[in-house]
C-alpha cells in the first residue's frame, strides 16, 4: 500500500510544509487515452460500469483483479452487474484503483475532515497519512468548516485511495440558512467536487417528505447530518426532497466524471431503540429504486447502512439491502451494538461491523473512540482504523476468502516458535505490539526468550507444548506439520 | 456494586498500606447458621446445588434473584438442574452472591495475578479494585510467582465478587520439575485454597493422554498453561491425567466448601487454524462426562471454552457445549476472531465474546490488550473490562433480557436532548467520555451546548432533527414520545 505523503521529499513545498505537487499519478496515461477516445467517439460516459457493460476490461479492472487475486473477467462482470464498484474519478489520477463488492475483500473507510470548531489542513493531511499507512481502503473528507475546497484539493492530490465527500456540507456552508438550499446550488457543488476528482459522494436522495412522520416515535430522531439538513428543508418548505427530484441530473454529472453514488441513509437508526424501524426501511426501499435509475446511466452505486443495531437485527439489514437494492455493495457505519459506551465506540461498532461484514457488507465505515463526543484527532483515527482492520479481517476469515488466513497462520506459527520479531512484523500495528512486549521485558535478550512477562519462564504453555510435540513424534510417529515456508511467503508479501 | 477497597479507611492497616481486615462480611451469619445445621444433621455437603436439590432457597439464591430480577424459585430450579451456578465458597463471607447461567445476565470475568517476572500484592489489589469498580462480575487470581498464598489471601479478603484460581499453578510452584506433580499434591493444594475461600477452580481434568496425538497438526499446540503442564506430565510418564483419575476425590473437597468447578479446556484452540478441531471437541466430550459425575456430588460446574475461533465457527461451540455438557454454564475466553492484532486483542476477542454471549455463553472471560505480549497492568485491566462490558451488554440486548435496554434508551435520550452530564453519567466509563468531550470544548458553557466539536453548531443533526419534531407535531399531529421519566428511573438505579 502506498503512502499519501511519502516519496515527495524533493518536491516543491507549500508554505504549510505540504508538498505542492502531490503523489505520483498512476492513472494519468490511462485516463488521457480514454478521454481522447471519448472525444473521438462522442461518448461522454466515463464510468467503469459503462466500460464493463461494453465488455471492456479497463486498466483499473486489471489493477483491481491483481490486488484481489481474482480474474479480470469476474471484476468486469460484477462491475457491469452493479455488484462491485471501482470508485475512480477521471480527475483523480493519483488513485491506486480498488474495488468494493462482496466478491472481494471486505474494505474499510476512514472519515476525516475538520469542523468549524477544530482542526486545519495540516492536521487533516496527517490523518490521511495515518489512515493510509494503517490500511484504510477509502477516505471520506467530511470537512464542514473553513476552506472546505482547499482542504479537499490538498487531500485529493495526496490520496492514493478513493476519496468520498458529502457535498451537502459544502452547500450548507455557502448558504445562510438551511431553507436557502436548492437543487441548482447542489448541482453546482457536486459538479465542482466531481471536477476536482472526488471518487464517490454521499447523496441523501432517498429520504422523502412522506418519511418524516415515521420518525416521530424515535428516541434520537434523524442522526445523519445530511439527512437532518434535508429533513429540516422539507419541514420548512413542505416540499419533496430536491435531491430526489433532481436525481437524474445528478446522475449525468456522476457519469461524466465517473463519480460513484454512495446513496446516503439519512434515516439510519441513531440508537438501539430506533433500529430497523419503518422509517429506516422505507428509505432503504427508495434507495433501491434510485439505484436502478443510476444504473440506467451506467453510474456506479453503493448503499449506505446503519448506524446502531443490536446483534440480532444485523442480518436482516443485509438481507433487505441485497433484496431491495439488487445486490449493490452495502457500505455500513458500524453498526454499534449498544449505546452505553461513548469513548469506546470503535469497539462497540467493530463488533457490529465484523458481523455485518461476515453477513455480506462490502465496506465498513469506521467509527473512532471520539464518536458522539468530538472531532477525532490523529490517535483516534488510528484507533478506529485498527479496530476496523480487525473487523474486516474477521469477516474475511468467516467468509473463507482464499489465502486470507495465511497471515494469521504465519503469525501464530511465529508465536509458537517464539519468533518475537516476526510476530511483531506480521501484526496490524507492529509498534504497539513491540512496545507492549517491551514494557516489562525491554532487553534485546528477551527477543529470543521462550516466554513473556505474562506467564514467565516456568509457565509458558508454548514451551511445554513443544515437549508434547516430541512425545507425539517418538511414541506415535507423528511429526508436527512444518509451517516455516508459509511464514517466509507471507513475510515476502 | 460495592468496591473491594472502599469503606475501610478507619480499619487497621498492614505495612503495605492494605487494610488488614478486608471488606464487610455479608454472608457471615448465613454461613454460620448453615454450618451449625450441617453439624447437627451430619450432612457435610455445603453446596448451593445441594440445597437447591433439597428444595431449599438459600439467602444466596434470594440475593441473586433480587439482583437479576428473576424469581427465587427459577434460581433454585436452575441451580438444581446445573444450568446456573452461584459460586460461593462457605469460607468467602465477603462475597456478594451472583449467578452464572443463561437465564441471567451475561457475566464477565477479569484475570489478575502476578508472574515470576513482574508485579506484587499492592499492584494486584489495585487491579482488583479497578476490576470491581468497572463491573467485573468475577475475578481470577492467576498468580504464578512469589507469595502466591499470601496474595490470594489479601485478594480474597477484599473481594466482593467470586474469586477463581487455577490450583495447578501453585502446585507447579511447589515442585522442582513438572513430572514431580501428583494427585496427592494437587488434592492438598486444592483443599488449602478451598479452605481459604476460593469460589471456583479451573481444573484441567478432561485432557486425556489419548488426546495428545490429536494436537500434532496444530500450529500452536496446547496454549492453556494448565493443559500444557498436564500434557507434559503425561508425555513424560506415559500415564493418564492424574486429575481425571482422582476426579471424585476432588469432587468431595468441592462439596465440603462449595467450590464450583470451572472445567478447564486444556485443548482450547490458540489460533484460528486450530479452532474446532478433533482435539478440542474430544476434550469437550470428556468434560460432559465429568460434569455428570460432579453433579452426583451436588457440585456446581461451569465449562470453559475457547480461545481463538473465526466468526462462522462460534455458534457450533455453544451448540456442542450445551448438548454434550447438559446445559452447564459455558464460560469462554473471548473467543478471538483473528490472530493478527497483538496489542488489540481486547477488541479482537470482544467481537467473538459478544457473539458467543448472544448464542448462549453465560460468562465471558476478558482478554486485555497485553494478551500474548506481557502481564497486564492496571490500565490494561480496565481496557479489557470495558471491552467486555460492551460485549456482555450487546449479548444481553440481543437476547432481549427484560429491562436491559433501559440504560441505552436513557443515554440516547440524553444524547438527543444535549444533556451532556447525563450522557457521561450513564456511560460505562464516565471519566473517559467526559475527557474526550472536553479535549476540544472544555468550557462549562459547552455542557449545555446543542453541539460538540465533531460537527460544530451548524452541522449537528440532533439540532435539526428537533425541528422535524415540531413539523410532525404541527402538520401531522404527532407528538414525540416523552422518555424523560425513563432517564430519571435509570439514573436512580
Amino acid at each position: 500500500m502506498s503512502d499519501g505523503t511519502n516519496g515527495n521529499g524533493s518536491k516543491s513545498v507549500s508554505p504549510h510544509g505540504i508538498p505542492a505537487d502531490g503523489i505520483p499519478k498512476l492513472r494519468q496515461e490511462w485516463i488521457a487515452r480514454r478521454k481522447a477516445e471519448a472525444a473521438r467517439t462522442g461518448d461522454g460516459n466515463m464510468t467503469q460500469m459503462h466500460y464493463a457493460r461494453k465488455g471492456e476490461i479497463t486498466e483499473e479492472m486489471l489493477f483491481v483483479a491483481e490486488r484481489e487475486k481474482i480474474s479480470p473477467e469476474l471484476v468486469r462482470t460484477r462491475v457491469a452487474e452493479g455488484k462491485m464498484i471501482i470508485p475512480a474519478n477521471i480527475n483523480h489520477p493519483e488513485l491506486e484503483p480498488m474495488c468494493i463488492g462482496v466478491d472481494s475483500l471486505c474494505k474499510i473507510n476512514a472519515n476525516i475532515g475538520n469542523s468549524a470548531v477544530t482542526s486545519n489542513v495540516e492536521e487533516e493531511l496527517k490523518k490521511l497519512h495515518t489512515s493510509v499507512h494503517y490500511g484504510a481502503d477509502t477516505m471520506m473528507d467530511l470537512s464542514t468548516g473553513g476552506d472546505i475546497h482547499g482542504i479537499r484539493e490538498t487531500l485529493l492530490r495526496h490520496c492514493p485511495v478513493p476519496m468520498g465527500t458529502v457535498p451537502i456540507y459544502e452547500a450548507v456552508a455557502r448558504v445562510k440558512r438551511i431553507e436557502d438550499l436548492s437543487a441548482a446550488l447542489m448541482l453546482e457543488v457536486i459538479e465542482e467536487q466531481a471536477a476536482q476528482g472526488v471518487d464517490y459522494m454521499t447523496i441523501h436522495c432517498g429520504l422523502l417528505v412522506q418519511h418524516l412522520p415515521l420518525v416521530a416515535n424515535r428516541i434520537t430522531g434523524i442522526v445523519s447530518r445530511g439527512g437532518a439538513i434535508l429533513a429540516q428543508w422539507m419541514a420548512h418548505h413542505h416540499k419533496q426532497n430536491f435531491l430526489y427530484e433532481c436525481f437524474e441530473d445528478i446522475c449525468k454529472i456522476m457519469a461524466k466524471y465517473d463519480v460513484a453514488f454512495s446513496l446516503g441513509d439519512g434515516l439510519r437508526p441513531g440508537c438501539i431503540a430506533d433500529a430497523s424501524d419503518e422509517a429506516q426501511f422505507a428509505e432503504l426501499k427508495t434507495l433501491g429504486e434510485l439505484t436502478r435509475i443510476a444504473w440506467k446511466y451506467d453510474v456506479q452505486v453503493m448503499i449506505e447502512g446503519p448506524g446502531h443495531v443490536p446483534l440480532d437485527k444485523i442480518k436482516e439489514q443485509v438481507d433487505k439491502e441485497v433484496e431491495w437494492c439488487d445486490g449493490a455493495p452495502f457500505y455500513t457505519l458500524g453498526p454499534l451494538v449498544t449505546d452505553i459506551a461513548p469513548g469506546y465506540d470503535h469497539i462497540t461498532s467493530a463488533i457490529g461491523a465484523a458481523l455485518i461484514g461476515w453477513y455480506g457488507a462490502a465496506m465498513l465505515c469506521y467509527v473512532t473512540p471520539k464518536e458522539h463526543l468530538g472531532l477525532p484527532n490523529e490517535k483516534d483515527v488510528k484507533d478506529g482504523i485498527i479496530a476496523y482492520k480487525i473487523a474486516a479481517h474477521a469477516a474475511d476469515l468467516a467468509r473463507h476468502r482464499p489465502g486470507v488466513q495465511d497471515r494469521d497462520n504465519a503469525l501464530s506459527h511465529a508465536r509458537y516458535t517464539f519468533d518475537w520479531e516476526k510476530q511483531f512484523e506480521l501484526s496490524l500495528d507492529p509498534e504497539t505490539a513491540r512496545s507492549m512486549h517491551d514494557e516489562t521485558l525491554p532487553d534485546k535478550f528477551y527477543k529470543d526468550a521462550s516466554f513473556c512477562s505474562m506467564c514467565g519462564p516456568k509457565f509458558c504453555s508454548m514451551n511445554y507444548s513443544s515437549k508434547v510435540d516430541e512425545y507425539n513424534k517418538q511414541v506415535h510417529g507423528l511429526e508436527k506439520k512444518d509451517y516455516s515456508e508459509l511464514v517466509k511467503l507471507v513475510s515476502q508479501k
